[in-house]
């Protein structure tokens, strides 16, 4: 007898998550082993509160081709941990919800977290002795998975952070006034999306001058005389650090602060460690000095996706459906680089995975802990190649799917 | 005899600035009445100091092309306000210059202060009876000049601030927990590029659901109070601001945690109206909430640009040059709107129109000030219309042109 498939998304949105959902459906929709196809509202804590949606009955006839190109999680999403006692009475309960509707096939889609829910479903699964099939779908613009040569997310996110501080240095070098424009990007542990933003150089000595990743202890002494040196030299001055970059105790520098930032309530005014820079470079050297937040957009432009990332994150979703009827799980969808450039989706033990953070190696940082390597240009290069043409409406801007 | 052309910036760049530039070149290169375009470094000030390029000998073969799409300004700009007394001896030493290189005809693209120096060098050219031609090619993302419907570059940051807004709405919609996202935008005095977040929506009801602009007097009690109402019917509430949003006494409200916010050092850390309002939610309503600045982004964004403006952009340039060659000075090129939708060039006294600043009108605000009526959207609406393919390097990111 056929059965259904039903996936969930969990974790922070990116660029492409809805690009590995139309890949499952799409895959799902197509394959006549797999009768109806399911989506978790809100992930795996929606399921459970009853929340499911017939994707044959909620997506309009043309909605199934936006998916490809709509950023957020077209499902809802949420940050979700089931116990890790398989002996705890939601599981039972989960796996009663997935027979009621005759799941075969369950597929998740998202980051460290997310790999930890299949983890864990496809090891009750095996303990009860389910056929239910549980294979992961990657996503992170962290990029901090490991197994896996990248995930989709990552090359989007860092396609926006090479254009956006690309548009950025050519604002800022308008003046001749000295000045330092300081730009934030995300990733509290691991670099790769920091480092991302050495592809916006154009020529030998371009900004941006310095990139701090958390991968190095960040001394605020030896940043500040860097700069100076460099102001020495040229007047538009332009650093890149991740939002985690923390000094040699460990203590992150936007948690510098946190004592003397008070607003009128008292409650602390935590600004962020660019905005803590900038503060710290005009009080030590009297410079003009500016800092750039690029908060979510980086995870959710959809005018910057890189064409790559795109079509292999829809390839990760069929690979995942394709895989589950072939009978694998409890499996993480992952990248091999079999050539330059060249990519095939592999399966990987998803116990290896979850709970694991791959960080930008050494030999990806220069020596002196200021910018990344040749290693790490070719490695991201091929990644961010490529443009979307994205669906345009009548007003001028882009058509996105959404649940009504 | 033929005489020559010269061009400068000045002001703060825009994503169209050097579409215009394109303009006035091409339109100089293509006139066989002037010889030479030349190109002022850093606006009045650098001209002064004698930094002058000539753009034949500048430009490499396919970069003039490349001018249509690149953000910044390509010429670098300043901020320099001529004296007000036309007997400084600054005047003679200004054309002097422009004899020594044969100028005719004097193009400066700009904002407000801009035209102050066009109203300032042509009233000096009629004083000392100098048949040099002096025009002013408008831009301003912040679409506050007189006399024009609206001003080159103000499209383009609109269909980023619209398509953008829509974007964090997609994002933010992901979860189920009830959170505010505060959009904070450009625009000290005029909310003109605030109010055009309401073009995100897709439906009625649709986010942003407050819209606050500097032309109504802010209050923070009223917005608390707003905000617990959506909260009750809603999880995700957008609200966007102008930077400049202040209160009934004109104070901003980016200086309301100016006394407390203090880092390390003692100095003052202005976080902004955006992340004053964060915080304000938090402690008066105890919800989650987070802020997002667009900062410099809606100004050099070329992935959003409008074609709409790009064209108008190049167009204003061409007409300025050609006007000029008609023997007029003295002017800025404006755009007057025919028809819904067709924009036709015409000249308005730059006397008239620097060192004022138009507002939006009240017949465009919703009665309790928390929103803009149809005759903005009707307004607005064609101006962001039409995409622009950008020059893509091999790199997969785009091209822009620079002085090298």
């Amino acid at each position: 007898m056929n059965k259904n498939l039903i996936v969930g998304q969990s974790g922070g949105p990116t660029a492409v998550i809805n690009s590995s959902l139309y890949g499952v459906v799409k895959a799902a929709i197509d394959s006549p082993e797999i009768d109806k196809v399911f989506g978790m509202e809100n992930g795996i804590e929606g399921f459970l509160l009853g929340n499911v949606l017939d994707f044959q009955e909620a997506l309009e006839p043309n909605e199934l081709e936006l998916l490809k190109s709509t950023p957020g999680a077209y499902l809802g999403s949420c940050r979700f941990m089931l116990p890790e006692d398989l002996d705890d009475p939601v599981y039972p309960k989960l796996f009663e919800k997935l027979n009621e509707l005759n799941i075969g096939y369950f597929m998740y889609n998202g980051g460290n977290d997310s790999m930890d829910t299949v983890s864990k479903v496809s090891r009750y699964a095996e303990k009860v002795g389910s056929d239910i099939k549980v294979m992961g779908i990657p996503k992170t613009i962290d990029n901090d998975l490991v197994l896996t040569d990248h995930t989709p997310g990552f090359a989007s996110a860092a396609k926006y952070v090479a254009n956006t501080v690309r548009e950025i240095v050519t604002d800022a070098s308008v003046y001749e006034t000295p000045a330092v424009t300081i730009i934030e990007i995300m990733g509290r542990h691991a670099g790769w999306l920091t480092a991302a933003s050495a592809l916006a150089r154009r020529f030998d000595g371009d900004c941006p001058d310095l990139i701090y990743l958390p991968e190095v202890d960040f001394d605020c002494g030896g940043f500040v005389s860097k700069v100076k040196n460099l102001l020495d030299k040229k007047n538009t001055v332009v650093v890149c650090i991740s939002e985690g970059i923390n000094d040699a105790q460990g203590k992150f520098i936007c948690e510098y602060d946190s004592a003397t930032g008070v607003d009128n309530f008292g409650h602390k005014m935590l600004a962020g460690a660019g905005k803590y820079l900038e503060n710290l470079l005009r009080s030590e050297l009297g410079c003009k000095a500016r800092s750039v937040e690029f908060n979510v957009s980086q995870r959710c432009s959809s005018a910057l996706l890189s064409k790559t990332d795109r079509d292999e994150a829809v390839m990760a979703g069929e690979f995942g459906v394709k895989s589950a009827l072939a009978g694998e799980t409890g499996y993480m969808v992952a990248f091999d680089r079999v050539s330059d450039y060249e990519i095939e989706c592999s399966l990987q033990d998803v116990n290896e995975i979850c709970n694991k953070e791959k960080k930008v190696p050494s030999t990806m940082i220069s020596a002196d802990g200021t910018d990344v390597t040749d290693e790490f240009i070719n490695y991201c290069k091929p990644l961010i190649l490529g443009n979307v043409e994205v669906a345009c409406g009548e007003d001028g801007l882009p058509k996105f799917a959404y649940r009504k």
